[in-house]
């Protein structure tokens, strides 16, 4: 994967902006939220998020920039996920939150690897903390166990997703389109990247 | 003011089910901010918010609490609160993310007076660490110094806002109504809260 790392200013705006925009939409959740309890969760999901972000962002001022200046050229992608991937309620919602999170988080720490060591290490340190993976997934399943029908849906809207979010992912690897070797080269990654998708469809008893 | 203060668990999860509600006011800004340099602004005052409502979770974690249930029986006034104050646009919804936050901030600090001596210095300490005032201000100085209609607009929204976020204050005092002495006790906090809230009208250009 080390070959496709962007830039070191490249690849922490895209990553900056990319988690602001998955701390957008947990909080939204937190804002919609059914329940005070699920409301406190997601409350801790978002604040892990914006941590990170705010990592990112540290790291960014670090090597001079600005965070607003460094994540501009990169918003394009992120901004339409966003637009493409709205619910039509607080569960999907919650659900694109989930999958989109570690689907991307799971990215860019591979992503990291080309990075200069010092650095690489502290991209690699951030994305390793505290995952509110573990409070969406408590949510969606305690929804779940309450509403058979939930299941199915959850089940569909799970495999939209996945192609939407990898849309993200290339967005940030400088590929060739005509060459093929790229394509051959990143494949791999994407089959791992869809294994760990698979795996959190199963945390919640869904099939990918 | 500590002869107001109300117990401990009630203490705690009115203030961090208020953090809360000011947080979610702050990442709605985030999400619909104009410019990436905004979004990234805003953001930290929204970081900075939720790490306030993560410290007064703990708080109740450690007297042995579920944040959830000891912020469920408050709800009430801080969601009337969003209810009401939402704005006509962006700019409105980020006056009342920096009046309010400065408001019920203020209050709740001067609120804590009459709690346990090691609590109450612990509660003080998660209010006096680092403000998301300047970023809102900055922002908001910005739009009005482009704008002067926006001045005029800005300034009577935060004339109404002051009465709504006073009942969130009031919600949180266990005053007895027909007790004319409670009143007159109560009153000194509220004229020094709103010689704030003036100073923050002040710092914009604005007059309250």
């Amino acid at each position: 994967m080390h070959e496709f790392t962007p830039p070191l200013a490249e690849f922490l705006g895209r990553a900056a902006y990319v988690q602001l925009t998955l701390f957008e939409g947990l909080s939204r959740a937190v804002s919609t939220a059914p329940t005070t309890a699920a409301k406190a969760a997601i409350g801790q999901a978002a604040d892990i998020s914006i941590g990170k972000h705010r990592a990112l962002a540290e790291e960014i001022a670090r090597i001079g920039g600005s965070v607003a200046e460094a994540m501009e050229p990169y918003t394009h992608a992120a901004d339409d996920f966003e637009r493409r991937t709205r619910g039509a309620d607080w569960y999907e919602n919650v659900m694109t939150c989930y999958l989109a999170s570690g689907f991307l988080d799971d990215f860019f720490v591979r992503l990291a690897s080309g990075l200069p060591a010092g650095e690489r290490d502290r991209v690699v340190a951030i994305y390793s903390a505290e995952s509110g993976e573990p409070f969406l997934a408590a949510e969606l399943s305690a929804a779940i166990a309450d509403n058979g029908r939930l299941a199915a849906r959850l089940a569909m809207w799970g495999r939209r997703l996945v192609g939407d979010t990898m849309l993200v992912a290339r967005a940030a690897l400088p590929l060739d389109d005509h060459n093929r070797g790229d394509e051959l080269r990143v494949e791999p990654v994407f089959t791992e990247l869809i294994a760990s998708h698979t795996r959190r469809m199963d945390a919640l008893g869904l099939t990918a």
